[in-house]
């Protein structure tokens, strides 16, 4: 976890954490554990979509330091979920800056688990909050 | 919350309940709490993304007591992200199976706040999952 | 169609119409025929996502006459293709206005063929252009 | 063009080509003139939707000649418009089948001008056909 990035607390409560943060790039990642798991037995879709979120909204804030990283809201996300995630995974959200400008950016990201088998694929268009 | 309908670990970390299913719709809630928020202050993009796949999900998979709901996995899932929610508001999601066949399911979705006021929609393609 | 609104090439040339439009919705009607086929038989799914796309635009621009339309760009489009269609239907794209402010809207889609049955649906984050 | 494969009629509608066609890749190119144009002056939205389609359906289903590719239906589409097409370009819609098995596949696509600039991203999710 980068120790100067301040978490919200739904990060917190999912588990997941920024790995990796430069220019126009952000790795997320999370252990799977049993409290992930939907009534199918694999995770939930909604953890994917959140590590796809999350790395995607990263990926288009980054600031050198000691500048903080800029704030985005979400516009649109989608999620194709290509291979079912298990308990006992760490996965690893992946997201690219793709374009944008100075009010809107768009993000593509990947989700892979340890062996680098690719568990999901996703986008997301952002819109960066006004700055006090 | 419906007593008979078995909720995953996911949906009890997060808290939300399922408390409408009929055939082809059902509606999922959450009363927003400080742990949903992200970073920014709002509730988390994955949280929205989790009702939306939950309830396009169940929406699909209604079979009339004594049987148990069939089961399905996201193949992909849309959101948009209308109006931003903050904790102490309660937020429901309610889907609608729009299509589909035997293999696959098509469902979308509005979250609104108590107000009736919305907040997102989306959007999800399904698999029925074999059965036993 | 409409007789007072500027189409530009490409529906000329898909041949698609504006068949309705007011605050917050509008319609796109297509009379579809064996040039919009794909080599699999049936409409291809280029032809939906047309319809999607402006419909949803159309949804957000409207202004009563005198006034022109306002203008605006497609950030993200997603679609669902419910059931084929095929040559001989008249399908027919209804979009409504979900949200949004005085940059960003939302809007959401259903393309239905002649007898009602539901083809396809779709969602589309839209931003204004600017005006001279 | 690859001479080998059969393209649809909206395909010759449009102008667009299959330029290259791999196991799990397949790139569509168009040149782009006035009549792919929207009401907006640049290019329409379902054009870049068309070919991300293209492309992507392609994708998952080469098979070496003397076999005909296999053929697929969309069920899921999504694009983000990164930056407009105007008259005059080439541009190149390139995609790879990112995974699925026997019945589904998915596949992720970017769109590029003549000098490599990203114009679109969008991602796929398709059905194989049944084969008589």
């Amino acid at each position: 976890m980068l120790a100067h990035v301040h978490h919200g607390p739904f990060a917190t409560l999912v588990g997941y954490e920024l790995t990796a943060w430069h220019t126009d790039e952000a790795t997320v990642a999370l252990s799977v554990t049993d409290r992930h798991i939907n009534r199918s037995g694999v995770v939930h879709g909604g953890v994917i979509a959140t590590l796809i979120d999350t790395a995607c909204g990263f990926a288009g804030c980054y600031r050198p330091p000691p500048q903080e990283g800029r704030r985005a809201m979400t516009l649109a996300l989608t999620t194709q979920f290509i291979a079912p995630a298990v308990a006992g995974m760490r996965i690893t959200a992946h997201a690219r800056r793709t374009g944008g400008g100075r009010q809107i950016f768009f993000a593509s990201c990947e989700v892979r688990d340890q062996d680098g088998r690719l568990i999901a694929s996703g986008e997301g268009t952002f819109r960066y909050r006004r700055e006090a």
